[in-house]
């Protein structure tokens, strides 16, 4: 050990994606320890379009713990976060690092303070799961800074304590929330059902509607419906374990009309029991509600005609964005022409900024600029329903996406969000 | 008899009002004798601001049974009116007019043609239970006309099958339809829970968002409910029953507390399994979810503060509009004000068209013309949540009235639809 021991600052870079609940987690059965009442199942979204980036850093030097969130200090003084870091620092271990003259004992770890900085590249708490992809990447990369020996899975129980959906995002592709019954809540943590390869055609799109933040948080909307919904113990106990065992069996058949049958029918169940909620709890606007019915017909007509033929599915979270799941890369150019018809962009919108993400779909879809989207023909439906209006700036941007790997850790320094000589935001 | 006996025409007009559900009715356990799932209770609403005329005659000169609604010739052929015709003639009676020379016997009624004239002052299909009226009303009539001996109980059994709500309108003031257990559907009829006395301070504001027909017809949406929601039966086996005694309750002790909290969480859950079916079903609009979510959140915060203090309910059927009872008349007053504040008119309306019915609570509210709207104050909350925007054009019209009596035979022969000499539209 050198002469200057106090100057060290040990550092983690990491990413964790988002991810987006096809049957649907809410309602609480232990408020503090996160226990949900019914299983949940998700798609991991591909993080390089949405993810979390987070750096957490630990040295002698710092003297209390603290947090920034893009770019802003934030308190980490919330029960959440408290829980969080307190599991963790039980699991620590022993950490060396030779080069660098670093020699942490796992009882130094309750007294040193950490310095945690992260970035979303997408909108906070507009219904993206945003909280879900930082708690999952507070979590996974404090686990490779103090050298946790529990694996992905073991570690999703402890970012559940910080936001429910967070342990979704400790694994890529298709992710089930066991909800557990123990009451100290160790069995309720995430499996991951099958990697992104398994069914990797799927193209999402993601419509967001307002980047603002939405009305009633998750945590108080999910407490008010199971005070005062008199479906959601039904929907829990009745509907919900049904609709796991059939999207475990369509995932795993990659049985798209089933897929995309149970993906909706939830969402729109989910939304039920918010508005049964009192008062009720509306999270959805007039512009998810056209998406929804438009989306959901067409999907119904199909499924009426060719018993296979649907195209794609849809769910909407917390919040008035609609996520679309389009059967592979040829649905979702024609998916992404009738957007771009119905939800054209306000004519001071360049399309570069209006779809982000994958933009290789709008290749794709023979759309290189505004001229082409001014000339997309009507979809084929038009013609015999005149009331669909086109509906101008409804629609903030789309983000084109598919499903993806789970965290990662960044080896790359010119990635970390603090600075590795002062521990601080660069 | 004289010489010429084919040429009288006898007639009868009757009165009928709408009524609107507190406790809702939504799926059929039988699509052609219309029986319900569950009991429903219901508010007539006064016949002087909401009602159906309809003039039903008979003569030997008529060669068909003909029809003409709001002055219009529609067919009489749908199952649901020859059900309703077919019910009542097999109970008619000899009727006898000395002095028009007039002899029926009941077993020429099997043979005698019907013209029948029916009137709504309020649009039709856009979710005022506009064929609750009408169908109450042809059945009243024709029972008027025909001599029937039974109740308007066992009348309601009858309308029930023209149009399930119109049962209901056979009473005034507070009307449970009781779902009933027989297969024939004998006993699925409505009675009078309270007359329109019993509680007569109330006052009843609705909000016509939109005169557009309803996308989704009441009939067809139901059954897409009993056949794909999840919810639905644990709705109408489970919650329902209990609601329906807490609610008896709440009318015979006037306890507006508990009334308005059963009557706002039923419409709220009726629309949540709305969107729990597949496809989901939204009789409510932005305009709609926000009234319900000011109305609501206001009431929520009155039942925390104070336990008796709630003021007014909500309730939102098949359609858009949103139907409010305040307590009493000062309370009306001064949700007047707030709705005109919120909703105001556009520019081209004129306040007398905007607000119909019993105009006198707008003088309660102290407002004789467009200056007293523009100058009315913000409500109270605004001053901590400016996020609160004006809805102008929002609202089509406000119609105030309040819990009204029955059916009525009205005597008066001018008021008629049809021409008393030939028995066509006047």
């Amino acid at each position: 050990m050198g002469g200057e021991p106090a100057k060290w600052v040990s550092m983690v870079t990491a990413r964790t994606p988002t991810n987006i609940a096809v049957i649907k987690y809410w309602g609480k059965r232990d408020e503090t320890l996160i226990l949900p009442i019914n299983d949940s199942i998700s798609v991991t979204l591909d993080p390089n379009h949405l993810c979390t980036t987070t750096t957490v850093s630990v040295s002698p030097s710092f003297d209390q713990d603290r947090m920034w969130l893009n770019g802003k200090e934030i308190s980490l003084q919330g029960g959440r976060f408290q829980s969080c870091l307190r599991e963790i620092r039980a699991r620590a271990q022993d950490v060396e690092d030779e080069k660098k003259g670093i020699k942490i004992k796992k009882e130094d770890w309750q007294n040193l303070h950490l310095h945690i900085a992260s970035y979303n590249n997408f909108p906070t708490a507009a219904g993206l799961a945003s909280s879900a992809a930082g708690l999952a990447c507070l979590v996974f990369s404090l686990a490779k800074l103090m050298n946790l020996k529990e694996d992905n899975s073991q570690l999703s129980a402890i970012a559940r304590q910080g936001s429910g959906s967070a342990c979704r995002s400790l694994y890529g592709g298709f992710v089930k929330w066991i909800m557990g019954k123990e009451d100290n809540g160790s069995d309720s943590l995430a499996v991951q059902l099958a990697d992104e390869k398994h069914w990797d055609e799927l193209v999402i799109i993601i419509a967001v509607v307002s980047a603002r933040q939405k009305e009633t948080s998750s945590t108080s909307g999910m407490r008010d419906t199971v005070e005062t919904s008199a479906l959601i113990q039904h929907r829990a106990k009745e509907v919900v374990p049904k609709r796991i065992i059939q999207m475990e069996d369509a995932i795993q058949k990659r049985d798209f009309p089933s897929f995309a049958r149970l993906a909706c029918t939830d969402s729109n169940q989910f939304h039920a029991v918010c508005l049964d909620t009192y008062p009720p709890i509306f999270y959805m606007n007039d512009t998810s509600h056209r998406q929804d019915n438009q989306l959901c017909r067409e999907m119904e007509s199909c499924r009426r005609n060719t018993s296979d033929n649907v195209q794609v599915a849809y769910t909407f979270d917390a919040g008035p964005n609609a996520v679309m799941i389009a059967r592979n890369r040829k649905t979702a150019a024609l998916l992404l022409q009738r957007l771009l018809y119905n939800f054209p962009p306000q004519s001071d919108t360049d399309l570069d900024s209006y779809i982000i993400g994958d933009k290789s779909i709008l290749q794709d879809a023979g759309i290189n600029d505004m001229k082409d989207v001014e000339g997309l023909a009507p979809p084929p439906e038009i013609k015999d329903n005149i009331l669909i209006q086109k509906s101008k700036g409804d629609v903030s941007y789309f983000i084109c996406t598919r499903p993806g790997g789970g965290p990662v850790v960044l080896a790359d320094e010119t990635q970390a969000l603090l600075n590795p000589l002062t521990g601080l935001p660069k």
